[in-house]
């Protein structure tokens, strides 16, 4: 293991540096728990994770507890000692990880950490664990040096992020007095690219749905009968193609009219970001891309709503020829929202898009399956400015802005119950294999996140 | 039983009426023979049918052989003594039936003949044993009455016509001199409705192809890639919509090139058939019809070609929500084809077609999986005029001429090696339930129909 973590304050770099080896050999420890959430069988291992971390926070001087839910447990730490009136933050996390299978995909077992080339590949390594642990790392180095943080700290881990959160906006609800805060800081994404330290500013939010189209009530011979009625599959297949103009553009009366700009320096930044564009389409193995005309790949990414054919099932499906012309057809089809588009507004302009297009002689039904708001940060403000410095001097260069085309719904629960801005820095790195086998996260990224975590407490109050 | 059959020829008549009970006793046997072609398990019980068919026709007079091919064996059984000049004629029909499952929900077993309200219930009664019989005993009748036939006759029975006639071709290919003939006669199709004899004076064809799209190399998640590249499942519905135009007319270049109208005279007599058009949506469920505007119903189905889905399969199909952006996408599309369509021209012009409309960023691909020719009847010529004669005294009125949607493969075979006209004479009815449970045959449609079939011999030389 070889050191390459830069100086950025002597007091704390020092610290980490002389306890390199037990802060990763505590990690080592974390990630040899299968905290397998979505398996009933590893109920008591994603106990013990939870226990092992109370364990830790306490250890530190946090005042832990660990309260159940209907799920797996929340781990709730407080430090509330700062200077009168000192701000608070608010850092979450989550303890539980991805199933590790198929296990012979791993190269070293999933819940036997390994380093090899400068990666730390275990399950769990940067979702969440690793992420997580700079974070109690961070927060014991400032404790360690100085005997106090600058700014009040609550941390809460979650056990139930890799299926769904189910009973987290519960929980902040619940708690919502004592997690007030003034910023909430989240470390479960990554970075653009190596070297590149980043802020994640944007989620699309989710509008999904299914629609049917019912023809006659039977399965009838598309010999005896076709040609005089109408075709339930062809008609879904009609009303999908409407959903779209030639140019890319959703065509859904409405579907724009709540799209908020981004902000050009956003737009900006994104365009002068390093983006491989013939490495992307070399790694997803197609010809060309698509999507709206005149706009940048992360452009459409990040910035823009789509609407999407996610399944599609009608009639015979088998090996060979049936003559069949199917009673029904089924279309999953999921719209990726921007802000300030809703699911419920984008829900009406779809049934009533779907309404005004279906042909006679079939029936057609949209029924929403699930919905999540889009996210934006506005980038303004203490914790962002604060960032930006921790993370340019532990990186040696200014961060980028990110965006996400993916849904986090956590992070409009926060700040909807919290009213605090949310804060999205991660450290994983393109490829890391999140959900995946060979999952792993770069120890120069552990590094140098402990240092611009640790920094970010003292730039906060800076 | 009540006997209700006109006198059409008092001596065949009144052998007839004589021998109406041991017609129906031996139809009975013929139909408790399980011979389902599909099923390996009643190989023996195919070859059964064969073999007391066989035993039938060898009784009347005919010089009978059962020749084996590679599945089910033909019964070939010929008359060839009738004086010097005479016409030969061909009867063509099947002994296999189709399998009788579900069989819970047959009123009466499915190999247990019983009359009910007029109609003989069983599998097999309407297809095709009860049809290929009425052929065997009228030629009985006339072989009993006068000793003779007024031509020569060729019977041929299959045993594999419910799996797709597959040795058929070959069979007709390589005996055709002796099956040399001046017309081809079979049954095995229904009349318009009750009381109304009719002549099956067309049958569509089949182009029948599996279109796939393929676009990334693997699934991907639908928030980090959609918007930017092309979903195979969307470009394959906007590829299928672009199969019709909105007047239900289909768009493909050419595709209209081979069509041959129908002779006004057809079209009309269709016009005028009395077709209970609110009958066949009730029975459908449909709120209205569909496809190409200004024609009839009847019209769209038996004379103009389609363009249907058969199936639709992509990406993700289960119970609920999953942000999937599918791989590949697939269809099942066939093209009904009339007269003088070409399968194999069709083929070429939906390649063509769909390379296209094919958008870049996803590679398609269209694979023949099925195809068979259309065919329709000259009407013209002595054995229609002798069947018009016949069916007009058996039934007490005109024979009205019909189409059929769907495909008889065998039927182009025979006029193509045999350069025979083929006229297709049958006595099933709608809702006969030729492949589903409670198949029945009029009881009075098989009295008529012998009486028919008889009499057709001696119109044939009239």
């Amino acid at each position: 293991m070889t050191m390459s973590a830069p100086k950025v304050l002597s007091d704390l770099d020092a610290w980490l540096s002389k306890n390199d080896a037990r802060i990763f050999d505590e990690l080592f420890e974390f990630l040899r728990i299968p905290s397998v959430s979505a398996r009933s069988e590893h109920d008591a291992d994603t106990r013990r994770a939870a226990a092992w971390l109370h364990e830790k926070l306490a250890n530190i001087g946090f005042t832990t507890e660990t309260i159940p839910t209907a799920g797996h447990p929340v781990v709730l730490a407080e430090w509330r000692k700062a200077p009168a009136g000192a701000p608070t933050v608010l850092v979450y996390g989550h303890y539980d990880v991805q199933p590790p299978e198929p296990l012979e995909l791993w190269t070293s077992p999933a819940f036997e950490p390994a380093i090899r080339d400068g990666k730390l590949f275990a399950r769990g390594s940067v979702d969440d664990k690793g992420q997580l642990w700079i974070h109690v790392k961070a927060l014991e180095a400032q404790l360690a040096v100085r005997g106090t943080l600058p700014v009040n700290v609550i941390v809460i881990a979650e056990g139930e992020e890799e299926i769904g959160s189910e009973h987290l906006a519960a929980f902040v609800e619940k708690y919502a007095k004592r997690l007030a805060c003034d910023a909430v800081v989240i470390s479960d994404s990554a970075m653009f690219a190596p070297g590149i330290p980043s802020i994640l500013s944007s989620l699309r939010g989710l509008a999904y749905f299914e629609i049917t189209v019912k023809g006659p009530s039977s399965d009838l011979h598309s010999g005896s009968y076709g040609g005089a009625v109408v075709n339930p599959a062809m008609a879904l297949a009609r009303i999908l193609a409407t959903m779209h103009h030639a140019d890319g553009h959703v065509a859904i009366e409405g579907f724009y009219d709540d799209v908020r700009p981004f902000p050009d320096a956003v737009l900006a930044g994104m365009r002068s970001l390093p983006f491989d564009e013939a490495g992307f389409v070399r790694e997803l193995g197609v010809s060309a891309l698509g999507g709206e005309q005149g706009r940048t790949t992360l452009e459409k990414l990040w910035t823009r709503p789509t609407c999407e054919v996610n399944g599609l099932l009608s009639g015979y499906t088998g090996e060979g020829a049936k003559t069949v012309l199917p009673a029904k057809a089924m279309a999953k089809v999921s719209c990726r929202l921007v802000p300030d588009q809703d699911p419920a507004v984008i829900e009406r302009l779809m049934k009533a898009h779907v309404e005004k297009v279906a042909p006679a002689g079939v029936q057609v039904a949209v029924q929403p399956l699930h919905g999540g708001k889009p996210w934006r940060a506005d980038l303004d403000g203490r914790v962002f400015d604060a960032a930006r410095r921790a993370l340019a001097a532990a990186f040696g260069r200014e961060p980028v802005i990110v965006g996400e085309g993916g849904s986090i719904p956590v992070v409009g629960d926060f700040e909807r119950v919290l009213k605090a801005p949310v804060l999205l820095v991660g450290f994983g790195l393109p490829g890391e294999n999140a959900h995946a086998p060979d999952e792993w996260i770069s120890v120069d990224n552990v590094r140098r996140g402990l240092r611009a975590m640790a920094m970010l407490l003292d730039e906060y109050v800076a």
